[in-house]
């Protein structure tokens, strides 16, 4: 759960680690796996996912310009908030407004966060960041770009870290999960511990020392921080699910067990906790192939994971959490709706009579069947299931996203020289007519060019 | 919405008509998805799906014993409730116990409702019903056998209506939704109206006169009971589920609307839109086929929908809903679970900035995309949602159960013999050594006897 | 598989049939279903969709020309086809050319069929028909377009009928099956017997009489001509695939019952053939449901199935024979690729010790099992298989066509009227802000507009 | 593709090489996959995967026994192998026979493999091996048992190299392709160069000398040895099937050049190409997990990769196959069955006119066209495709086996545990009634015991 930090030499919290290897790629996914198996989904790690994305673009500012200041500015902030173990909110997601508009063009200056004022002694920001998880109980906010920038939306380029407590800065949020009606019903054992809360972040004429700056103006950079945060990102998005994986793994089998039921002997609970478990680990598998084929960035040392892989896994893991709630239901049976709620455990007309006759294993007592029953209940089927589903799709970008990356990232150019080779050699054999030799000026796929890995020989994507 | 009731030349609810043609059963298909496009899940059908079984074992029973009795009692019973257009709840799932035993063997007596003692006035009942959807609000339950019964679990068979208010009957019900919870927040303005409870029943020495007794220890019928239950139930849930879909696609196309996206222009919206018609309209589609091929009842004019249609429709809707969320929040973005909750609308300080920035489509004002983003939340992710995916998986049976029977009605037998008829001419065409003429008693297949259909040369399940 | 023609009170074909009620469409369905069970793929019933849309269209043109001559042309040519009970093959695919540029555009003229020359006695029309399913053993071809037109195209909008020996039209068609192979290795028996045949069609100056001729110029009607036709087709297509099903749930069961397996005792095998049941049965419904919802053209008596639940019936069987494919290997299991072929049947040296150690089952001979195998190969995984699954999916129209004509037919505005019924109600009884009451001028939902059935007040698609 | 063999230090082709990293197995992992981007499926690495088996076997076998010679025996003959660089096939799977009756129980005792003599010299072996994947084009077969056996079976229970001209052995396979059709045709380039063959592998009274026993009796140690090859043999797997992916992407990424659309611009197209490379990436990342994952055999260096995550590889190219066909077919249209033949290439009637006419994108020649059309059928659409179906869903095992294996090796009792702990946590700090401390004995899930990686706190399936 710790780990060196190469710039300082160092002992850190490896959520807030600047990775230099593959190891710590897959060292740092098993930490989130690990963190989320308690937690459900520990939102620490947005704190490593942003702050990797910015020692990449501050190398690339640098080189740009020539000079080391960005990425110096960045290692004095890093390496305090590494001391501090602070926790950073990421406020990406602007509001928008009309999505048929760039930011400029908005009749709503405020849909983007934009700089208002420069001056020697820092810049003053304003806008709606509009989805910000953990937004109320953070240390500080990273403020980034959520898109491409042009020239004209400069001012709309903007990176900086805000303490919570700064002037200006209003956050609106939903409770973390229900607190209400838990301190009620006694309910929700796990979301009131571990619910999350996502806020709207408004910025009023925040002012930013330059200290706190890492861009600000540096439009065409904006592509790559986006990217580069939206890879890391998803890599320990593919950890996280699959903490909650094993959550629902344990769950379900305690739940066949609670029922009186062998999913060992049971074969339609073997394949559907089968089922579970291949979920699970074919999306995590991406993740440690993204690892594995993980390449530092050409500015420096940090390894960032494959994105056709960390794609690929969070495209899984958000679609198919729906079938992990249909699974977690499918072996839990009926009961975890329908069972009276926890306001009856102590109802001295009916308590005693309930826990005998709804018991279904002998072995196993009544209270460790609901107990079993609500921890799924709480996990797939109220507010705090809805949330780990919907921000399971949308989270880190929406599935479209997901496949646009794939597609760009993937070297279809390789692959189809290989079957143009094969079908030359074979219709040289065979005295068929000759089709013509590929001549690739004709090439009309978009990423036909030659893909990342094809000059080298190599056969899998991201390696180098 | 009426119908007329055959035996007594009423008009009556056709949530309480007793079915006697095809069109019977496809007019009742389209009324629950009518009434459920309203409600989300009207739970009145209920009353029609056990009616319609009571109606056909009591005419059983009848038969095997030359009397008209037991029919006679039923329509009396049931032209007074049609009447008085009353709704009755199905008690008719039992604690069950040890699931590795039958109903006598368990250690606990009241696992399973049972006769306690018989009179010349009626019959005393105990026991525990354990998942009675709509229990706290309905006007009397109708008491059903959940399975099979052999002879020596002679007291378990037994059906009859008690109305709720019989001493010795005790409701523990959880609320319908979460409605403290909703006073407070000003959410759910969906489930807060139309929410279910559903209820474990536990009956102590209750009374029941006799004319409201429709079998007591005729065991042997209590298979076909449930099967004919079953059968009307799923097929009832067909149309519900319906009705359920015409809500999201309505909802998820405002939805689009309000993000400023129109399904006919942007593939990606439109590709999962089709998807949510076409899971909704396949599975309407198994409901109008069972309606098509259903058939008269043996024993009297109680006709009931094709099984192997029904089971196809639910066994798809069960585990298809899933999918049907997942297709909801697709379309949606991940706004329904991250924008502020209701008690944000009011709050003078945020509102209309909020408000002013939040739209996204600039000819859908904000209030109607937050009011569709929270009916979306209502529907499939919170506890309403919850409650709705768990209940189609496992209501009316589990998947298991539905594709038990579907083998066990469809006609593989006729599908072998035609495959072997092909055999034969090919073989003997080809000079082939002949394969030898198949022999019916070699056969393992368990259910390869001639289906219900080979006989009359027809091709489709169920038809005459 | 008869039925009488309206326009001439004579027993004619089915699959030559005009239909006038929601029963021809039903009976056709399962005529075609019956028709494939023996064949696989019965191609008559091309005949059926063309003529039947070919009606239709004559309608329309007589109605926006205030003439009959259309339809009285057309019924003359169709009582004489029924008379003769002539096969007819559909000329539809032209060969298209530069996708992105319409028919009087193409740099080759010939990319379209077109009418060349026109004169008293006839047209005579030139170009390439590219896939014409039965072309080398149909009587006729019925020449049609595949597409919408524009004034422009008037020269490429034809419809008629060429018997398949006019001068000037060639046929270049691969063999049905691959016979070759069969003759020699006595493999094949069913492909050998039902194998298809698909031809390119080449018209060069072929003249067709003015009583053959449907439709040439009348450019307006091409779009409905093709809409009709795919319909009928997509409906019938059904039926067919359905048959095609029923082949496969026989000899999957035939095989687990020479493999010494009981799908009813086995239940991973169950599970499979309860898929390939509900598989090919849930496709099957939306053909029912399209003939129950079907309606008359509004210019004439011809019934057309409901467009929604064709598209989705095809769609679904487009997509899912590839898992058919699949479930059929599965419970087969390796042997039918890795067995010995059939000219080692009467190999002296190994036949008698190979059919004694390759049995499985001891009730059933090797004979049995092997024949088995290799009719699941013949329809799985050869030349025929392959045939049976491209054209599955892309016969009619792909999967990207059936796609669009759901969201083009399907009432989504009625259901969004429904929900914002809803949403109104629901706010005003909380006294919430009421969202602005709904303003259709501001909807940018493509088909918003009410649907086809709102008015009426009718909840399913297609009713009346 | 080559590797130093540890115990010789000698450079050997990988495919011949036994494993003592993990940096072996993701070597091998990607050899296998370049191998087969060349020929669809090269079966060079069963030999491979048996060695590696064998190899662990024998040193489990000289640790019971106290000896070291098994293992110094199969040294000698790899050494002697590596240096010829043989490929040697695997006779593996029996003819079974009724499978419920165990190998000494069958009523012909050559439906498995066994013993029939024993003498100073060598063993003599009889018995039919019915699937044998390359039989008649390898040097050597190794035999090798298809279960677990017991003692009753002991005879049963033989390793053993024969070559391919050992006296008694009769070799019954089909021809690899169709080479008859191939000739005449001139169609199915690449199947015709790397069609396989299967046969059937009759041993009758086959002298085996003790140098080439790699064990004969020891009916305990079969299971391992299955299980060994299996894990292995199901590793390499993905790697071939990733190779048959690369294919599929670059061959439909040319079709849909050679119709004149870009994936990059048709986003339904994109969406099918995604697909098909999320389902190749998916499998092989299972297959990166699983090497790196991967441990050493307690008995011996070598390495073996982790069974959890190569059966979920293999589970998921087993049943995805059909999904792959889907999309080349998807992508390609259904030109792939119905353009005319190669026996039309040269046809001077018709061939300049079809080649001028049937070309879609202006700038690809129609021979292109219809070589990359015809290049997918053969992989998707004729026997060989067939071939690769088949063969990926049951070889190596069925999905059943891979089910059974995933539930056998998951650590399910770690996640129980999990859950256990936040239950009881939980419910302590609510001061609700504590649920009883888990008591072990109680479990009756069968592998509760805790996993393989609990007590070392490690997260992952296999990770040490």
């Amino acid at each position: 759960m710790t780990a060196v930090q190469h710039t300082s030499g160092k002992r850190v919290n490896r959520l807030s680690h600047i990775n230099t290897s593959a190891g710590d790629l897959l060292n740092k996914l098993e930490a989130v796996r690990l963190v989320c198996q308690e937690t459900g989904c520990a939102q620490r790690y947005l704190t490593h996912d942003a702050l990797n994305a910015i020692a990449q673009v501050s190398a690339r500012i640098d080189d740009a310009r020539g000079s080391t200041e960005h990425t110096a500015r960045f290692q004095e902030y890093l390496h305090r908030m590494q001391d501090q173990d602070l926790t950073l909110g990421v406020a990406m997601t602007d509001a928008k407004g009309d999505r048929s508009r760039r930011p400029h063009e908005q009749a709503n200056v405020d849909s983007y966060l934009h700089v208002v004022e420069r001056s020697a002694r820092g810049i003053v920001i304003s806008g709606t960041k509009a989805i910000v998880t953990g937004a109320p109980y953070v240390h500080e906010l990273l403020v980034m770009p959520c898109r491409n920038m042009e020239r004209e939306d400069a001012d709309f380029a903007v990176c900086c870290a805000v303490p919570l407590d700064a002037p200006g800065l209003t956050i609106v949020a939903r409770p973390a999960g229900r607190p209400g009606e838990k301190l009620e019903h006694g309910e929700a054992l796990f979301s009131r511990k571990y619910g999350q809360s996502t806020g709207v972040c408004i910025f009023d004429k925040v002012f930013v020392p330059w200290e706190r700056v890492f861009y600000a103006g540096e439009w065409e950079h904006s592509g790559h921080l986006t990217y580069s945060y939206a890879t890391h990102h998803r890599h320990s998005c593919i950890g996280a699910r699959a903490g909650f994986g094993d959550l629902l793994i344990g769950a379900g089998a305690l739940m066949c067990e609670a029922n009186g039921f062998d999913p060992g002997k049971e074969s339609h609970l073997r394949e559907q906790m089968v089922e579970l478990i291949t979920i699970t680990e074919s999306f995590f598998a991406c993740g440690v192939a993204a690892s594995v084929y993980g390449k530092a960035d050409a500015h420096c040392e940090v390894f960032m994971p494959d994105p056709v892989f960390s794609n690929i896994g969070k495209l899984l893991l958000a679609t198919k959490i729906y079938d992990m709630h249909r699974i977690a239901h499918y072996v839990s049976g009926g009961l975890i709706v329908t069972l009276p709620g926890p306001d009856e455990d102590h109802n001295p007309e009916t308590a005693a009579r309930l826990s005998d006759v709804l018991r279904a294993n002998p072995a196993i007592p009544y209270e460790q069947r609901i107990e079993t029953a609500r921890f799924i209940e709480d996990l797939t089927a109220g507010y705090q299931g809805g949330w780990y589903s919907v921000i399971s799709l949308h989270g880190g970008g929406s599935p479209a996203a997901m496949k646009q990356e794939i597609w760009r990232n993937y070297p279809v150019g390789s692959k189809v020289e290989l079957v143009e080779c094969i079908l030359e050699r074979g219709i040289a054999a065979d005295g068929s007519p000759a089709a013509a030799p590929h001549d690739p000026a004709r090439a009309i796929t978009r990423n036909r060019q030659p893909g990342r890995c094809c000059d080298t020989g190599c056969t899998t994507p991201g390696q180098p």
